[in-house]
């Protein structure tokens, strides 16, 4: 078994690079009968004992020398571009010869594909193929993720992306286990419940009992090459109604018996492998609970979400800074530029908005115009405008306004720009309603004003949902919500 | 759902093949967002429904049309060729700059590695990403294999060796779950273990019970997108002493209680999926189970098997075959053509043995020489000899001495040629002892004359066997039996 102690680095001295190194180039270079496990698990159990900026030089090295041998691809190119096509001219030739003519084709072809795979590709086979492998490969990737983030490098951007390529062939969804979550379940597993939920965090372990016990159910996916950890986990709570408020569903004592409930609610879905970044593994996740769900309680008729809108304030600034250094520029000259800036210029305040704006906040956060308000509001550190009613009355109707074109409207190469609003659609789901002060925790605050929204999956109109988002891009939504953007 | 019904082309008309197509053409050519679970659906549903006939003709049109774009690959190969590879005698350049012109080899041997996929990859992606999916592939393999064996089309071995390399890296030895079979599990696992049991066919479900029963133990891989049938399982009997015959294991009552049992006898292997020939199944399968089954029961020190010997007589009687004619020429001409002869010319008797098997066998099958009788002998479809002490003995030394020689020393590629032997000893296995008269069946008497072999397994040197066989070839065994080959 590779020891998969993320810490383990902490535990002890650090192992000498060069040893790493050394092992590492054994691991892809002997052949397969002299990888004996020891050597695959001595490479493993090295890099985890590297510090991260050894960790750094390693992968980078990897991603240089052990790339493809340009020189093979060379020859074997020249090979294919001697042979000759069968068919064309000599129609004359028989199905027979043409199929021993395509024989050299198929040969040079299947050596192309195989000279075109970098050498650290032999690593990654080997590594999936052992027990615990998967799990260190998701570690590994997470690494060059982070790497990245902070300075691109070609050659480990060119190793990410096909690392990422065969992740996701092997972590096929069919493979996937869905297994409800219960109390039941071994420590080991309910501690990683408790490490990795993302969206409301878990305090303690009171906290994950309720969120097991009764009105809750949970639900995991589970891939038989990392033992004892969900993938991917959705958590769901039974109500009367579709909550309005992640308040009515963090409950200590469950608010009615579950033979009452009428819905499912998903509050969370947290994911657990930040090394399996950009794979989709909620895929059919939503699909398969629903059926569990409703064969279990048949009372249950409403399948929705209480979700967060992770990008909206940054959106949002970003657009109110913009607007308000442009509408400064046109104040400023307001003839002679005029027709150059109001090409990009919006104003993305209503008249009333804004005038209600700018009177209530007059003393506590001066500003030239709405926009600059707004903004001066919105970052300030303390969120005072949520203790003020005036200052709330003024802002919810703007940020509900806009909340809304931000998930109606606003798109990334043709699919929805929140990333929480395009997974729910990829899976089928409808907008169904936004919720003003429905998260007051500052996570709330800072990344959505507090507004939460409700998606809604109507199982009868799951796939064609999905189907026509993925094809058009087009966003299903109530009427509800399209209200505001239609300025009603 | 994919439909798996083997049979289903019994139950109904046969779909149109051009229909099938069709469907064929949609799941392949639609994009991702357009291929609906029905049309996969759809397409497998008709693929069952269609003659075998027709298969064929759909997998030879995959084959032939659903390749690869070459006039794409060339044109990629022309821009390749255009590219400068950085370094080289600019040796001023900074790694910056080299690290923006290997971008462009980055970028261009992706697309050359996507563009060297064959069209119907898509359509094996497509398919493995569902539930049932796989298990589909490996029914689609079977059918490519059965016409691949009755003849040779490029192309479809082209499109085998694709898939059989995806089925592998899809199949990773990590993903496949040890789990014991016992009377406990659904009717519809242990009917697939009646159906699949190659090696001691199961008569019925009584002899089944027994088989799972008291003294015994049976063990499966289990994939998790192919549910309810193993992929691969094994049986065990729990024994005071190595068995010799097949009888002792088949018994109806256990012969002793289990906790008297010292070895644990291996005494059948079979896999379900004649779609997943040549991928390594059972691969750690063996010591898995041997580590299990030395935490359930510590009293257990011997790992041992009783194993068919399947290629023997096949290898025999074609060395009898060509000897005796070699024989016969040699002694038409015995002086001009010698020397050519005599190159091939082996007499594979010893003096003794040919002398004894002449004269039992004068009266009832005259013969040339020892190896002409004994060709006779073993190719009488009723097997007379066995029923006879006197040839019984006459046959016994040389029958036992040669199967010796063929397993110990007899190799194809620098394995050896017998295919249940280079199973174990991949596996880290020890040839120990052949037994005479050890399986009397039809089947037993037509592969190895009825010899069987034991194949030990020494927990603490499994992997320097399988290592030292994989390197060198060597085999590992005992001197009992390399005494055979010795001539002592």
């Amino acid at each position: 078994m590779i020891s998969l102690q993320l810490n383990a680095w902490f535990d002890f001295s650090y192992r000498d690079f060069d040893a790493v190194r050394e092992s590492m180039h054994s691991a892809i270079s002997l052949n397969k009968a002299e990888v004996l496990d020891v050597v695959l698990d001595d490479f493993s159990e090295g890099y985890f004992s590297l510090s991260f900026e050894n960790r750094r030089k390693l992968l980078i090295t990897l991603a240089q020398v052990y790339d493809l041998n340009r020189a093979q691809v060379r020859d074997l190119i020249k090979q294919y571009l001697g042979l000759e096509l069968p068919g064309g001219n000599a129609s004359e030739s028989s199905t027979v010869d043409e199929e021993a003519m395509l024989s050299c084709f198929y040969r040079v072809e299947r050596n192309l594909r195989q000279v075109l795979k970098p050498a650290y590709e032999v690593l990654f086979e080997r590594l999936n193929n052992r027990p615990g492998g998967l799990k260190f490969l998701s570690i590994f990737r997470a690494d060059v993720l982070s790497i990245l983030a902070e300075e691109n490098i070609a050659s480990l951007r060119a190793l990410d992306s096909y690392l990422k390529e065969k992740l996701n062939t092997w972590l096929s969804p069919a493979a996937l286990e869905l297994h409800q979550i219960t109390w039941d379940d071994p420590a080991s597993l309910l501690e990683k419940i408790v490490a990795y939920e993302a969206v409301h965090p878990i305090s303690n372990l009171l906290d994950l009992k309720r969120r097991l016990g009764v009105g809750r159910r949970c639900f995991g996916y589970l891939h038989p090459a990392i033992r004892g950890e969900p993938l991917i986990f959705i958590e769901v709570a039974l109500l009367r109604n579709v909550a309005q408020t992640i308040q009515e569903v963090l409950w200590d004592t469950p608010p009615i018996p579950e033979s009452e409930a009428t819905c499912a609610l998903f509050y969370s879905i947290s994911s657990t492998q930040p090394g399996l970044a950009g794979i989709n593994l909620g895929k059919f996740l939503i699909k398969r609970v629903i059926k569990l769900v409703k064969r279990e309680m048949p009372h249950i008729s409403t399948f929705a979400t209480i979700s967060p809108i992770p990008g909206y304030m940054q959106w949002l600034l970003s657009k109110l800074a913009s607007q308000s250094i442009l509408a400064e520029v046109e104040n400023m000259s307001p003839s002679s530029s005029s027709g150059s800036v109001s090409t990009f210029r919006e104003n993305i305040l209503e008249p009333e908005e804004e005038k209600l704006l700018l009177s209530c906040s007059e003393e506590s956060f001066p500003g030239k115009s709405g926009m600059d308000v707004m903004l001066k509001l919105l970052t300030s550190t303390k969120f005072e405008w949520i203790s003020s009613p005036e200052l709330l009355s003024a802002l919810k109707p703007p940020l509900m306004r806009l909340c809304a074109r931000y998930l109606l409207e606003e798109k990334k190469r043709g699919k929805a720009l929140d990333s929480v609003a395009n997974f729910h659609l990829q899976n089928g789901a409808m907008i169904e309603r936004i919720n003003w002060m429905a998260d007051r925790s500052e996570k709330g605050l800072r990344q959505s004003g507090g507004i939460m929204v409700n998606y809604i999956y109507r199982v009868e109109r799951i796939d064609e949902c999905a189907h026509s988002y993925f094809s058009t891009g087009h966003i299903h939504a109530s009427n509800d919500i399209r209200r505001y953007t239609l300025g009603v």
